[in-house]
């Protein structure tokens, strides 16, 4: 059972619950009982937080918002995974407070797979955390990787390390230092990728600090809408490119529908104990069940477990924490 | 006259040679003689700065390499700018080096015009500086803007500065410091943008970091890259979408050119006592001739002299070097 949170949707909570109820997978849903209907899968929660609240305050200051209340029914062990299409800050806030951190993990990051044609890239962090150090870029390689391993079956996923260039001195001291640290470790670990890398299908994983990779997958996104808003002008400007348009048309909607954020579901937060996944803001009914099914895969997929595992086998778990075992919540 | 480099083009000398000599602008080429020919306007000179060099260090050691005849070249008034399709870093250290820092700048910038669709925005840093400070933040924001206005006659330019909200409290320390700084300034600054304001039509100046500027820049080349190509294995899928590709020829053939680097002719470096433009690596002989009439706008509009003046009108000139004067050596 997955909670579905359906507060702080751009397409409101009737949206969220309709994606939930169609996603073929058990869901409780929190929301206003007005917009989510009634039903043993519905809780009547009508609090929301929103993108002008402090997250951990507002997360500490109102237990009886939706989204924290869905954070505690998986912490209670009464759902396997929440799922939230409000703002990625509250939900990396109540998934902290409430599923906790893994054991010998230095900062959860936010991971998300780029909606770009052909085979998908996962970037993280994307968002969660601004100020990084080396040792928590060269967790995420390792987190990312057991990601795309475990729920997308990626064999020895290629992991690149996000930079000014792709030579091994390049970059930020914190990017420098992780190159180092990855440079021989058990990853299949391609070295600094650049920008232009990010939309390629060379690469599986791209780890960066939460600053760069908000702007990198915002820019993705941005430019892939100014792409194809240009093409549909191009289609539209006269009775002869229309018909080119027509005889295109079942093509650029597929072609639409690989560079669509509902496609991918929505991002995961890697490095907790248990499974939570920001569904894109503006999700459709299909992205919103696209979400829950990834949560629900996760879940499956034992990815949480598998992490710990990976992490541990690789060495790079903190220290003073490694030797305590990690008591996964949610198998 | 421009100073030409020829070396370290992907295309090779002959192709930057002969860029340089269809620009319709008087130029010195500086390369090998058995590549860019012979006459008045070229100057023998085999020896590259390559990217696997140290830029400050290959400056200093080899005085005959062409790139750094051609900035001599500048410095002794020969000629009134240069371009190169070489390393951008050797550029900026050829150009530290033998045209000078402007007095009370930090840090010169690498400037790059977006090829997007429509209005197009410049980029600063685009990769020339890694770590920053606020204060360098806020310079490039005023240079970015006289730049816009001296050269592309931009009234007004709206200035963003790059962050992972829009909120002015987002971003790190260095960005939400340059945000209070700017705000209520003589610039036209809308706060801060996002990755996805890059490609937008809505913002003229968009100010970042070198490891950001270099990271998003690329990820939206990239990304233009990978939609375009989806574009055309669309159309080469099957004898309907050919026709559909064919109608369309015309239309699509503008936004391919709209998105090529060629068009908007190269990266300028901001912040010097001259003008310095880096083509793209890759450019054809047509971005070789765009860069070089870019570089003569430069020159023709004095941008070096009036960005030292916007810089002194703002007050943000660095204070221990603000009255001293700035005697611009390109005009």
């Amino acid at each position: 059972m997955i909670a579905l949170d359906a507060n702080g949707a751009d397409r409101g909570a009737a949206t969220v619950a309709e994606g939930g109820r169609s996603s073929g997978v058990p869901v409780r849903i929190f929301g206003p009982a007005a917009e989510i209907g009634a039903g043993a899968d519905a809780v009547d929660a009508p609090v929301a937080i929103t993108n002008e609240d402090e997250p951990a305050r507002a997360v500490r200051a109102r237990p009886d918002a939706s989204l924290v209340q869905a954070a505690k029914a998986v912490a209670a062990g009464d759902c396997s995974a929440v799922v939230s299409a409000g703002p990625t800050g509250a939900l990396m806030a109540a998934s902290l407070f409430h599923l906790k951190r893994m054991k010998g993990v230095h900062r959860p990051a936010a991971a998300v797979l780029l909606p770009v044609p052909g085979r998908p890239t996962l970037l993280l962090d994307s968002g969660a955390n601004v100020d990084v150090r080396s040792e928590y870029l060269v967790q995420w390689a390792y987190m990312g990787a057991m990601y795309m391993e475990s729920v997308y079956g990626v064999e020895r996923p290629r992991v690149g390390l996000l930079s000014n260039g792709s030579e091994a001195k390049k970059g930020t001291p914190e990017v420098v230092e992780a190159n180092e640290r990855l440079t021989g470790g058990q990853l299949n670990f391609v070295g600094n990728v650049e920008g232009g890398d990010i939309a390629s299908p060379e690469i599986d994983v791209v780890v960066t600090d939460g600053f760069t990779g908000n702007v990198a997958l915002k820019a993705v996104e941005g430019t892939a809408k100014v792409v194809t808003g240009a093409l549909r002008d191009a289609v539209k400007s006269n009775p002869a490119t229309l018909v080119g348009g027509l005889l295109l048309a079942r093509r650029l909607g597929r072609m639409r529908r690989e560079l669509s954020q509902d496609e991918v579901g929505g991002g995961i937060m890697l490095g907790l104990r248990g499974v939570a996944v920001a569904a894109h803001g503006d999700a459709t009914a299909v992205g919103i069940a696209n979400a829950v099914r990834l949560a629900q895969r996760a879940v499956d997929e034992r990815t949480v477990e598998r992490t710990e595992q990976a992490l541990r086998a690789a060495g790079v778990l903190r220290s003073s924490e490694a030797a305590v075992s990690v008591a996964s919540r949610d198998d």
